[in-house]
């Protein structure tokens, strides 16, 4: 393991580390205007949600590590307390790296990235027309949490009103994730694809209270075959089957037939992890505890 | 166009959309203790980091929508103003999501979950042995974004030690995207993986300033054939070739080949992209020039 004491290391090491580490982030493609109505159209990863009621988004363009300067969307923010945060998805992912290049103030980057300026409806920074998602903002706050280079500066949000690109929703007028393809910044020049396989589900645990793995019999618990994972999921259930259930499907069923050599348990429990990954529980459950 | 005002849709109905447009969201994996000591383990996606001097990460554990009751996490940390944050990868994503159970207080859900304590060096909560990074921070400031149900709760820290498992680390010790595995939350049931086709590069902006869209001539710009991302790519170029270099390029190669018919434009600008998604900007641009 390594360990790392921030206080040690300079602050560009630990900041590849933060970003390394805290990843897939979301992207907010943000839009300003200083106190002359210019357009300023800029990328942050230090960005997320925080809260529902009411809207709460926070992004942070921080003091730039290199010589402890700030960023024109900071400064346009300080003048005019609105912004329009833009999400950014896959086909326009090469204009916002275009945008993040450091022109001079006053440089409107929609121009420079070639994408469009939709006017807003509440504030004055126009929206990015080609964005799957745009939300018009109110500037609360700018909270600074540090004078140096590299410190972070939250700029707390909250959220007027979202505009959503038909072309994302499901029949339900609900976010698709396919149909959003997002993209999430990682550390280096890495982004992450939020698409195909990479998008998958876990059902919700259960309101009732799943088990846990602490109520599991220990030959399961420590188990060759079984993943973290596997227990995970095996664990989220409300009871286990009891004796006589687990008798009459031994019976009734021709799943389990296993030779009871040495590898008996081995071989059981793949069996029962293949009902796991089809999201068959019950059939799992009873097929582990057939050896107890 | 799907426009939606926070003020005239429910809590759940916001947040649902907030969810779904705002992600990839990092998981933050929190270990806190209350007075008594007693831990407490449970995931939170309203989650980033936000500078690196000092390293400063945020995570809200939100009022729940539902009831308007807060969560174990939020009491802790106002309790003890100590939280480890565990990053989640792959390997422990079924048990993160076990462990988000809401169990009663006092249930240790690290247990629930399978996962084991390991002593922090500095903090009084464990930390998750399994995960792969984990950052040992202090509070420094919980602040209440609302009262009502779905009010953001912003547990404000600074990282003061992080730990990285050695099996994420490249041969220079930085964190490698595809060893480290990571999992996101989407809306809804979703999740995203940071693994394979998932994970692109895009080479960061010249600080030589690219030409930006807007310097390209009116025919690549309201090109047919090229794409936002291949304009935003193209963009990225400190100048053009000059006219000397795109004839002796048009000279010395057999590139060109293309039948100037009707088609000849889009044609050429297919020839480009080949040479853009290669990332080969140069010849791509020689190509483009030659028509003008």
């Amino acid at each position: 393991m390594l360990t790392i004491d921030p206080k040690k290391v300079s602050v560009p090491e630990l900041h590849s580390y933060l970003l390394g580490a805290i990843a897939p982030r979301p992207i907010a493609f943000a839009s300003t205007v200083d106190k002359d109505g210019k357009v300023n159209l800029s990328p942050y990863s230090f960005f997320n949600c925080f809260g529902a009621n009411p809207p709460i988004v926070i992004f942070s363009p921080a003091r730039r590590g290199r010589d402890n300067t700030t960023k024109h969307t900071y400064e346009n923010v300080k003048e005019v307390k609105e912004v329009v945060i833009n999400v950014v998805n896959y086909a326009i992912v090469e204009q916002m790296s275009l945008s993040s290049t450091e022109y001079p103030k006053g440089v409107n980057e929609f121009e420079k990235a070639g994408l469009t300026e939709a006017k807003s409806v509440l504030v004055k920074p126009p929206r990015v027309k080609e964005a799957p998602v745009a939300f018009e903002c109110k500037v609360l706050e700018v909270k600074e949490t540090g004078t140096e280079g590299g410190a972070g500066n939250l700029v707390i949000c909250e959220v007027l009103l979202a505009h959503f690109n038909d072309d994302i929703l499901d029949e339900n007028k609900k976010v698709d994730p396919f149909k959003l393809d997002a993209v999430a910044r990682m550390g280096g020049n890495y982004y992450c694809r939020a698409q195909g396989d990479a998008i998958f589900e876990i059902p919700k645990p259960l309101k009732s209270m799943g088990i846990g793995v602490d109520s599991m019999p220990e030959e399961v618990r420590s188990s060759h075959v079984l993943t973290g994972n596997n227990l995970g999921r095996l664990g989220n259930v409300e009871k286990l089957p009891d004796q006589s259930e687990v008798e009459a499907f031994v019976k009734g069923s021709d799943i389990i037939k296993i030779a009871k050599d040495d590898q008996y348990i081995n071989n059981l429990h793949k069996l029962a992890q293949t009902y796991v990954e089809k999201g068959d529980l019950d059939t799992a459950w009873k097929i582990l505890l057939s050896s107890q």
